[in-house]
């Protein structure tokens, strides 16, 4: 017997993962609304142990944004039981015929939604992934691995409890949920080379947590890569549709995956729109990192931006801050060439009056998203109606995009006959 | 610049994908029709260079069978392209809406397939899927870099010669088509760490190569693995029809993924069912490794089968051959947990007259293919109606069981607005 503690929870989710597999969606539903009251019940013991992780955070000199996304209020607590409950609210993936027909020989053909079955979730700083993470996997009839930031360490311990006791006061396998054991890098190392016993890996967190994933693990990821968005204006455009996307996309919540780091602009459009851009990216207290001839215009525009030269390393960089790359292109080609390059695959977006043109962008570029006339801020499973995201895939393979429920789900076939064989007589039943 | 012969490869075929990503079906139609013309009117040079391989295979004291999987034929080449024109003559995936909406603030939301872009396939022996894997690919809008086996390697440098001619002849870029240039294994080992210029890899052949391209590649796989097929014969059941579905699963091509390589049989039926089966295994000269009560149910029949005892390695083996492991089991239950415990989640069948046990074995049986009162030899994409396969995924993510045209592809989503904005009222518009 293996005696690693990561590889002994694996075992333990994969034997829950069996027995929740065909659970109907009414004790699934039950379970996580036994979650949501739990959470609610026991919100002191979750503060406390939250406490703990805030006290050594500031300790550590921790700054005070990362501190508040690590803090856990009763307010917090009450809208993440809300977020669980929500949940329960969705249609469940599992048991859904994605096609079905009769074959020719008389055989029946269906296509049907299956759990996963183990999700391991790798993820940073904010606690309430935690439950949202076990809350959706739940939902769609996995078991879930969960391997958080140590900063988070004793809230999630204390949260993990609170789902563990609740799943198991309903009558479902406690092992459902559980925390990956062990301090350091290697129980993490571990996680990610249980091909066979974890089906699948989500990493949430920083471009480095991503990359060593992708490199290390031998489980399939679902890569949630870095958005490296980009604006378009093309020369036929509404300049102030464009303004207003720019800013929205940019610098609503520049922080995000889906926020804006590079603006494109059609060259015999320039003159006229970049002004009332620079202008109203200034008002929002963004830097411009500009090519020759952004900076060329912004020298002979009294705009209030402030515009730096742009080097290489722009071209490709999330700022995820008030900053912005921008260039000007000679057309819409041009535009693609340059996404091709140097975009992330995100989301692109492309501000245009010309229906040809959004035609052609939208065939030509190849992100999880292209948004026509539309911020690049959309590119999220609660505004695309999904209900819940576990996060937003750049990948291409099995999920693209923003991921609900189905997306923790694969299928299997389930083939019907009368007692068919190959090369043989269709049965005369 | 990269200096590597495959990083340039990847560099061209990434090229190649991006100029065929947005062709419309009938211009990839037209070029699959060419690619099938070309086949024929070169099956000369093809099989000449065919030729020098099964001379230095024979040299080499290959076995006849692998010798002749090596073998081109003018009548195999005029196959192959019939096979080719049947893809021209096959619906076209990119495109289709997968899903779509209007969303509440008046966006409309759309999520399209789209060619996956490159796509790598490792394989051995049989030349032909060089063609097949090519047009499966091209269809798919996708460009291809193909590796296959090195005693195959003048056949296939002839067979992507005449690709590429066709390819580039039509009008479209040559390098959708092209072979991993390079002697030996790192060749390889570079196209498996080639995340980002190649979007997938298809590995397609023994164990070991599907092992070796799970364990150390970067770039997603689609793992086609072993099939430790299954057949159970539960309490309630029609011996005939068992038998014959036993049989076929076993027998009629026991050298492919699909043919069952265990048998498992309900203790209430065994009486009735084994002898039977004994003497229909012993008729199609296959021996039966068995557990302690098979080993002693078969001394008490003259069944003229040769039975052995069966070891762990039994369960888990996939013989390909005229072997078959076989087991009583006391309940339904107890065979699906045998299924976990051994199989590689290809396929398994259940043979019964019992609805209940039909549907338990099905909910509760976790494989690519779960086949009710049918051979387990139906998991084909030919079978399914796909019209053509690129192999059968045992793995959970992408794409499950046989793989035909869609899963060649990627998805992306078009968000199109009248200039909405997070957080922003709705556009008059």
């Amino acid at each position: 017997m293996p005696q690693s503690p990561v590889i002994r929870a694996a075992y333990r989710a994969r034997a829950a993962a069996a027995e929740i597999a065909p659970l109907p969606r009414s004790v699934k539903d039950d379970v996580l609304l036994a979650i949501a009251d739990a959470l609610e019940v026991r919100t002191a013991e979750i503060v406390e142990a939250n406490a703990e992780d805030v006290a050594r955070a500031r300790e550590a000199g921790t700054g005070a944004t990362v501190i508040d996304r690590l803090t856990l209020t009763p307010e917090r607590i009450r809208a993440i039981a809300g977020d669980v409950r929500d949940v329960a609210a969705l249609p469940d993936p599992v048991g859904e015929i994605v096609r079905g027909s009769t074959l020719p020989n008389g055989i029946d053909l269906r296509q049907v939604r299956v759990p996963l079955g183990v999700v391991g979730i790798i993820y940073e700083a904010r606690p309430n992934v935690t439950v949202d993470a076990a809350a959706l996997c739940l939902k769609a009839g996995n078991a879930v691995l969960l391997r958080g930031s140590s900063s988070a360490s004793a809230s999630n311990l204390a949260l993990v409890t609170v789902l563990r006791d609740a799943v198991g006061g309903a009558g479902l396998p406690a092992d459902s949920v559980q925390l990956v054991p062990g301090e350091g890098r290697e129980p993490v190392r571990e996680l990610m080379r249980a091909r066979g016993m974890v089906d699948v890996l989500i990493p949430r967190g920083g471009a480095s947590l991503i990359r060593t994933v992708v490199e290390e693990a031998t489980v399939p990821v679902i890569e949630t890569g870095t958005g490296n968005c980009h604006v378009y204006v093309d020369a036929e455009t509404d300049l102030a549709m464009a303004v207003e996307i720019l800013i929205n996309s940019k610098a609503q919540r520049p922080s995000v995956c889906n926020a804006a780091e590079t603006l494109l602009v059609h060259q015999d459009v320039a003159e006229a729109f970049l002004p009332l851009a620079l202008r109203a990216l200034a008002e929002a207290g963004v830097t411009v990192h500009g090519d020759e001839r952004v900076r060329e215009l912004a020298e002979r525009v009294d705009s209030g931006a402030t515009v730096v030269e742009a080097t290489a390393e722009d071209w490709e960089t999330e700022y995820l801050s008030h900053d912005i790359a921008a260039a000007v292109v000679d057309s819409l080609d041009a535009a693609v060439a340059h996404i091709r390059l140097w975009s992330s695959g995100h989301t692109e977006a492309i501000v245009t009056t010309s229906q040809a043109a959004a035609r052609r962008f939208t065939q030509l570029v190849d992100s999880t998203t292209v948004a026509v006339n539309a911020s690049t801020r959309f590119t999220d499973g609660g505004q695309f109606g999904f209900g819940a995201e576990i996060g937003i895939s750049t990948q291409k393979l099995h999920a693209r995009g923003p991921m609900g429920l189905p997306e923790l789900t694969s299928t299997k076939y389930v083939v019907t006959g009368d007692g068919h064989v190959r090369g043989g007589p269709r049965p005369s039943r």
